[in-house]
């Protein structure tokens, strides 16, 4: 157990009144105890409460050792995963992880009845959402190396070049760069990319077609995230428009990042200048989202976020406008908080690019 | 919407006598709409009750379009997700998917204190468990390609090559085939096949390694997994006679399948070969788990499955042995029962291969 850490996520317990949470993230599992495990549908789930007592209950597949200060229990594949849990919890309210599966919780609220789950994510997620001195680093230079990626992948944009492809040797070269293990990268050509979450597939690069790549990886746990969208060939007027819009939200943003600021003004910031620009309806999302261990974990970056930026914080900042059945643009950077402004980790250059 | 699927569904819905119930899982909500969305923190449920009324519930960035035959009620990043189903559900019982995110379901209880939330993932699942021609032709052309990736991957082993290295050359030859997507492929030298969900690392393999390799991916949204074990240069008698255990468990289990038998004694008549073999405590999984949409899905191929094998069922058999700081042997097929035995989809050797 990380003693400092759980400090912490007790001392937000305390605040959010909450005497007992059972915290299944793997990231926040391994944030506390050092334990990387992925569960799938099997249960990982870490019993706390108020006064520091922590049980691991996990299913023996995933080959976990007891530990002197975290007592584990395991239960096999045949038996009912909340049985251990059902005998440790206490009555009364039970904060319970956003993501644990409905299939656990109803388990455990047929065993005991006297148990009102409530929702109880927030001690960890508050406690994960400053990055310390080490995370702070590890963000740095994993964002450092996702320029680097990007630059290379820029590189091999060329006619009929495939979006699967090139997602492979994102991944290729993420790997080569000591990344954790392959994902879906996002690259879209042209109509695709109005899609904000377009998979790759077979299309074909062609002349003239905006092309998003939108590239994340672990690396050592630590995730980069980055976005950039450039044109093959030629670009059109109306093209150059939409880049610039964006372009400018993104950067309104950063502008005013400091301590203090609500993360929703960050979204008007930049929402403000999309629909001053005639795009409003086609900025379909939220600005961004922080990212640490997970790739998407708190602060929500969003109109109804609306809480203030802290020192420490590292999140996205991801305009976009997706015109569906053309293009889309959409341009990320992730910004480290600092005491009075950001960092911001990408150093990709983010002026408009006609690729040859 | 598949009709013909949802009256399947309907059908087992009454069977468990379940009025109304919330799907969740990607595959099944594709399964039934035809509309394949990864929904990640967001949220994507169909709402359907026993008389066929659907209604899917989704955020409006997935990019969905209402269709005739089934209503679509959209939400943004910054709304309640579960306000509208709320105000559709009825009072009373209402079967939740096993994968929904608890933060959901506290949030539709928190709105609406007269559901009471019950396991609903049973009619679904068990429409999807028996895979009608297109699925199981799928299936079958899946694992053809898988056998072939096998072959090229076991034909890359090499003094000094890593395990990452080749799970990307897995990653390329699958995207070549027509995967889907890349993901993460299990490749295990030596010790590191002591944990059955061994990540693969910078581990080089060296002569006297066991290599297991799982590789699965989805072609066309069917998946193929398969697991073969061999040796590198030189295999020990400890080995050998491991290896042949774990074989011999494979054949058991896959020479009792036929329609009626129950998958609890599928996992048993491959267990009893390795406890008698004396290595009873180092076959710490299930036998396997149903495979299509989903990697896993139902049937549950483990000891406490007690429900028969039916005729178009596809699941995995898939023994092993794990002997920690040692190594590791598991050969995974694929099933396909058929109404007087079944099917084995994949055709890669099994015999014990030492290669040079």
């Amino acid at each position: 157990m990380n003693r400092q850490r759980l400090e912490r996520v007790v001392e937000y317990m305390k605040l959010e009144e909450l005497e007992q949470i059972v915290i299944s993230s793997p990231a926040s599992v391994y944030y506390l105890t050092g334990y990387w495990v992925e569960p799938h549908e099997r249960m990982l789930a870490l019993y706390l409460d108020c006064r520091g007592k922590a049980v691991l209950f996990a299913n023996a597949i995933f080959g976990l050792a007891d530990t002197p200060d975290l007592p584990l229990v395991c239960h096999g594949d045949g038996d009912n995963p909340v049985t251990g849990l059902a005998q440790v919890a206490k009555p009364g309210r039970l904060g319970i992880d956003k993501f644990w599966y409905s299939k656990f919780l109803m388990g455990l609220m047929e065993l005991r009845r006297d148990i009102v789950p409530v929702p109880g994510s927030d001690p960890v997620d508050l406690a994960r959402k400053q990055k310390d001195d080490v995370e702070q680093e590890k963000l740095r230079t994993n964002s450092r190396i996702n320029d680097k990626v990007m630059e290379s992948v820029m590189g091999m944009l060329g006619e009929g070049v495939a979006e699967n492809e090139l997602a492979a040797q994102v991944n290729r070269l993420f790997l080569q760069n000591g990344a954790d293990c392959e994902g879906t990268q996002l690259v879209c050509f042209g109509a695709n990319g109005s899609d904000p979450h377009h998979s790759p597939d077979s299309t074909l690069l062609k002349p003239g077609d905006s092309v998003t790549i939108d590239i994340f990886t672990p690396i050592g746990r630590y995730w980069c995230d980055m976005t950039r969208t450039v044109f093959f060939r030629t670009v059109s007027e109306r093209q150059r428009q939409v880049y610039e819009l964006v372009r400018r939200a993104n950067e309104a943003a950063i502008a005013k990042i400091q301590p203090g600021v609500l993360l929703s003004d960050l979204d008007k910031a930049a929402r403000d200048v999309i629909a001053q620009g005639g795009y409003g309806p086609y900025f379909t999302h939220r600005l961004g989202h922080g990212i640490g261990l997970d790739c998407h974990e708190p602060p929500d970056v969003s109109g109804s976020s609306h809480t203030p930026v802290e020192a420490g914080m590292v999140f996205s900042v991801e305009p976009g406008i997706y015109l569906p059945g053309e293009f889309g643009v959409r341009i990320e950077d992730l910004v480290l908080v600092t005491q009075d402004g950001c960092e911001v980790l990408n150093a990709y250059p983010k002026e408009l690019q006609v690729i040859d």
